[in-house]
């Protein structure tokens, strides 16, 4: 990293690289990142390690998919390494174009290179227009297009809109994504302590194991969050890994942990698990308001707590 | 009241009187009602009347029979009264006496003079060894005997065993209540404000009205208990008396108000109801510590509160 | 009973008389009873003795009261006679008025005789108009009247306007209960197998008597009805009677047997319990239609059987 | 395919090949499918299809890792492919070995070619012996160890042990999961219709679609099995791909559809929403009897049918 000594550190944001992606486009996104030092990386693992060593004051990584689901990788880091907190969300619209080198016709396209979930998301136009292709993995979107200039054993790659300011390819069809409203999410992640203030339009994720030997324990866990009206946007299981059948759950909420909703439906969570990780209440990427009855208003809660602390006390109620 | 000179207010309890009554008998365990002015009145009205315009410090008042259920006028009285607060609970065994005028035989028995609720819990013994008797209702135990020497409309009456201690009566036939195991359970009310500390055993009385116009609301409610380990050793539903099926819950919980479990499920019940009345936390009269699965202790709550408040504030978590 | 040679058992219907009750009005409502013989009896157990013996075809018993909540007696006999159906629902409002012997000024008035219910729901009216009065307990609301006449101990009583056509007093005062919209609900219980068609304004009336070491039973018994979207208008604790704190639940549904959401729910609570008394389904009193949400629909439960028959018995599904 | 014509269609399994993969030891465990043709496919796409249209009796596929989670490949073709059903499932112990051409050393090392869920599940040994690595992701286990003799741009392979009897590589470390217990989970998909016989040790797999507008569907949809003590072994969501935020859910359970409490539950969820996929009632891959509570034996929901069925056709009930 020849340019280290000219950036502190906590002016690096780390990025799934190489320029092109997705993640850059998120990564655009974040005002507070522009004109600092943006650190491309491999994968997810090293995004966080450069967060959690030090390397970089954040990192965006891919957190949910509109086609293909949370991204496995990244829910599976944020519960296992620790410090982390999410502070930001981002979408980012999906779409494909197929590349080649100059000079490619659609004709002459037998191998396909895509990034798994590229490939997935483009499948249908590849079978209608190319019934005969194969498909070779890639590591990342942009990785696929660079491989066509590497070794020659792919005719053509499933790429980003954006490779073309990157890359001298041509363009073979552009919108191959099968849904036209794929998209990916975001999440920008530090070390940040504390909680970013309240907007009216935040999410709080966490992840959370239940107790071991509980039947209906993931109902009891549920309910922590219907009974005080907290919405989830995202439910995911992931596997804890000991064993077949235990799973951790990655959810997202709609609200954030300084609402009094949000903020009691965790404490009744926590009682019921120790094993639950706060990743963090955060703005919305759709900016949009979250929604909820007015029977589970802040005032509600406090009015509960002030009738209680007087009986107890021992003052007169409602005089 | 000849006797108010020599008494100061908060010397004296109400009790349904005459002396001789089950209700006395509760009054007879309260050690610090001894050598105090006891008031004999008419009904629970009265008693609490006395306690809420100060004629006396507490009133000793039915509240469930084992046989008959909850004691409706209590219930009622106490959702409508405001100020009042349970401060004792007091069990008296069931058991009746057949009495008479001296010198009656029991084949000359036609009319029986006895309480409803006295009459019911010993209707199998009259209707096998009097199949021919008639009813005449009374307003108390005690006044069923007592009337024997006032009209004499009725040849015998049903009465507590300790009735002969006050009555010159001769008892016909002795134990004819029908379930041995019966017992009337009592509390003692006061104005006090606070509630008596925490013993290990205790109790707590609410009584709660639903929101209107919510299905499920009931169901709801009785989350708020079940999701926190408390358990309802009473569930009793009473009109409110505004409309044909509007009902209010009169629900007593195994726990006293400052057990972090039943604090947490009455601030959940407040917030689901605003009209929760809290009755009190006393005491059970039988001594019988509460017993609940220890994942609902106090301290599972604190270290869910303490977790929280530590990523809210931003201190470090786990350190 | 003079007339019995001329009426078959099967034309007798028998009531809490005398004549001139709430009882008889709601009798007066039943289009199949009139001209046939009516029996007046002294109390619910003798009422339901004669449609168990055969004396009676029918009986009708007061159920429910919007002031005093439900019957209790009326309860505990359904819930412990066996053989006994609810074939229809009565609604008879509630009035009072005070009456007298004639010559009588309410200024003399010093001893109400009133019926319990009666003498709760007229009380407001007494202690503002006669504050002074004592207060002697009846039967009936009949038989308060008629014991002026009976043994001078009282000088009014509270009675149902009726009652000046059977009797010869004086109205003192009209409209005396507290409340104007009271009404007393009614049920015709017979021995009748079988159980009347759907009208589409039915209610359905079950005992229910939960499991014993079951904590969270009651709530998921309540969960039945809830997650069948079946609708609860009454919902009373009565004590079984062998031990404090063990009760039974009487309940009222929205909707027949016959509703596809009512038989499933009822089979959902039968499984879960075995102390389950099925009292009958019958058109209700206000004959207003029963609402539920669409997602219940009879046809929804229809195509769910069909469905799951189809891939059990391996026929092409949705073909 | 040159064997065709020996190999009647209900004949040939088909799985994700070549010779060597885990999918092949599946199929292995399978007794009828010994000596009958295997068909070796690219992809779970590929075997599905097979399946549906008519080239292969049944087809060998991955749907749950113990490591990576529910094969969400698998899981979105159950979800979209129709008329497929699983008949059996197979447990295959997951084991890695590091494999290179013949003559290589562990200290040459720098390119590894491993399928990306063969490489997340040896990323520990491998970060720990080869610090410096790259990673060359490949279609299957048993392609990245045959790639080594393409293109030779990777030095070693990841792959199962059994790859030494098909290709000559040399082997450079054994057991080099990082998780001992690693496991995969696989079932046969075939046409039939109709459910294999019970055996007592049976799993239900279903996939689920909520209703749309409904808050606290999850709840509700889970419920239904907690209610009738049906276990689930997998929950796990899957977008449905037309919108952020939205899921299907993919869940096993504990039992056979013709188990009363599977069935009866099914009815439930399907009432509750109509996106109900059925994919089949098979026995277990590790024979272990399903346990649950006596309280939800067949016995108990025969019990209640006979009960509900007597009363609504007027036969006396437990006589």
């Amino acid at each position: 990293m020849t340019d280290a000594a000219q950036h502190s550190p906590d002016e690096t944001y780390s990025y799934l690289g190489p320029a092109g992606t997705f993640t850059e486009a998120a990564l655009k996104q974040v005002p507070e990142a522009q004109g600092r030092h943006w650190r491309s990386v491999n994968n997810v693992g090293e995004a966080l390690a450069d967060v959690v060593e030090g390397r970089s004051t954040a990192a965006m990584i891919a957190i949910e998919n509109s086609v293909d689901g949370g991204v496995t990788a990244t829910q599976d880091a944020l519960a296992t390494v620790p410090g982390l907190r999410i502070v930001g969300e981002y979408l980012v619209p999906v779409d494909f174009v197929l590349v080649a080198r100059p000079g490619t016709r659609l004709a002459d396209v037998r191998v396909v290179n895509a990034h798994p979930v590229a490939y997935a998301q483009s499948r249908g136009w590849l079978e209608q227009h190319l019934p005969e292709h194969g498909h070779m993995p890639a590591t990342s979107n942009v990785q696929a297009a660079a491989s066509l200039f590497e070794n020659g054993l792919a005719d053509a790659a499933v790429a980003p809109p954006g490779i073309v300011d990157h890359l001298d390819v041509e363009v073979l069809a552009e919108g191959i994504g099968d849904n036209p409203n794929a998209a990916t999410r975001f999440v920008l992640v530090s070390r940040a302590r504390g909680v970013p203030p309240r907007t009216g339009a935040d999410k709080t994720s966490v992840i959370i194991e239940l107790p071991d030997e509980e039947p209906g324990s993931l109902l009891a866990m549920l309910e922590q969050f219907s009974t005080r009206g907290v919405n989830m946007s995202l439910l995911q299981s992931r596997p804890i890994g000991d064993a077949m059948g235990r799973y951790r759950f990655v959810i997202d909420l709609d609200g954030h942990v300084e609402d009094e909703r949000v903020y009691d439906a965790l404490l009744g969570v926590r009682r019921f698990s120790p094993k639950v990780i706060f990743l963090g209440s955060y703005p919305r990427a759709d900016r949009r308001e979250v929604e909820y009855h007015s029977k589970y208003d802040d005032e509600i809660f406090i009015e509960a707590r002030d009738w209680l602390r007087g009986i107890v006390s021992g003052e007169p109620e409602g005089d």
